[in-house]
């Protein structure tokens, strides 16, 4: 009897957004797995995969703030003092500035040492050190030409994943309605180096032809 | 965020019922186009249909009834007189001992009229006129042979029609536990005259490949 909808959240509901986008105007019908979100359109059952659309959610967003003006960055309460190898170190100094515009802040303490002081904001709850180690593998294995656009979308992606809604967990209702929400932000019509899609579509007539109906 | 789930029933909890079935174990998720109950099972995404279920779960206990002493009756307050043609009227005399194991209660009552006075109990809701009429129809589409195994559940089938939870019928959460649960009374084993199935399985590893994470 546990279907995690039994009391209505209260705060998914904005009465005053009347221009609702298509991913908040489906009726939610529930979770399977704990990793898949059913929800019905007119006349298709859709599966959306959560981990996979928060993840896109999430690179959209970053690849936006890139665009527009460098990702957005938040200060950390407590910098970390990270000691890095010769050849890291080489790449963290080639890259400066463009870290600086994925959203890290960044800087030498001498030595092998980097004094990590902020990173981008949408990646609040990662794992700060995890993350700009993986980011700067993720530069040595580009080698050491410029960062072009594959590149830094590859670089995008991989931040993506570290604030990323995990398949097996149990949403909330209001947790589903605001990833709804984020899916109507996302433009899927765009390039993107994800190829794993994020919603599938069983029709009605499938459906209806699985059980002999037609 | 009307998902008809918003307050649990307690009627359908039993605690008492230690022996509970497949079906009834299922968690329910939702459901789809007011025609399809979505659950899941251990690794399995189940649709049921809740037309089928209904009817076989109908057919299934007409035909119960009917091999142990005959379909269970029940009287109409108000008991029918109908006119029959001639066809019909040769029909209902020679199969009157049949009519009363199918649950019905028919009495000449002079020329070609009959006095409806009880039909399967079952079937309380239907329309009293139109199945008879229906029955009545059917026997005579046999022709005149003695009632064989194989008519006799087209009989049933088309009694059991005349219950059903229609598709597009928005279902509470209770007549949905209450559907599962006869479900599990269902012996799906047994020969049945419906082709139609009842049960989908999309399991979790068929759902993966479609979203490419295999």
């Amino acid at each position: 009897m546990n279907d995690g909808f039994d009391s209505p959240d209260l705060l998914s509901v904005d009465p005053l957004n009347k221009s609702v986008g298509y991913y908040a105007s489906l009726r939610v019908i529930g979770q399977f797995c704990d990793s898949y979100i059913l929800c019905q359109d007119e006349q298709n059952l859709l599966l959306i995969d959560q981990h996979a659309a928060h993840e896109r959610i999430g690179f959209e967003t970053l690849r936006g703030q890139y665009r527009d003006h460098g990702v957005e960055r938040q200060g950390l309460l407590f910098p970390l003092i990270l000691d890095f190898d010769h050849r890291e170190v080489a790449t963290l100094k080639e890259h400066q500035a463009e870290l600086q515009h994925f959203g890290f802040e960044l800087e030498c303490f001498g030595g092998n040492s980097f004094v990590l002081k902020g990173i981008p904001q949408m990646l609040g709850d990662a794992e700060a050190e995890k993350l700009i180690r993986d980011v700067v593998a993720e530069l040595i294995s580009f080698g050491s030409s410029s960062l072009v656009e594959e590149r830094i979308e590859q670089l995008l992606v991989l931040m993506a994943c570290h604030r990323v809604i995990r398949a097996n967990q149990q949403l909330s209702r209001s947790e589903i309605d605001y990833l709804l929400r984020d899916l109507d932000q996302v433009d899927f019509s765009g390039h993107c180096p994800h190829g794993r899609p994020v919603v599938q579509r069983l029709s009605l007539v499938e459906i209806e032809r699985m059980f002999k109906r037609t």
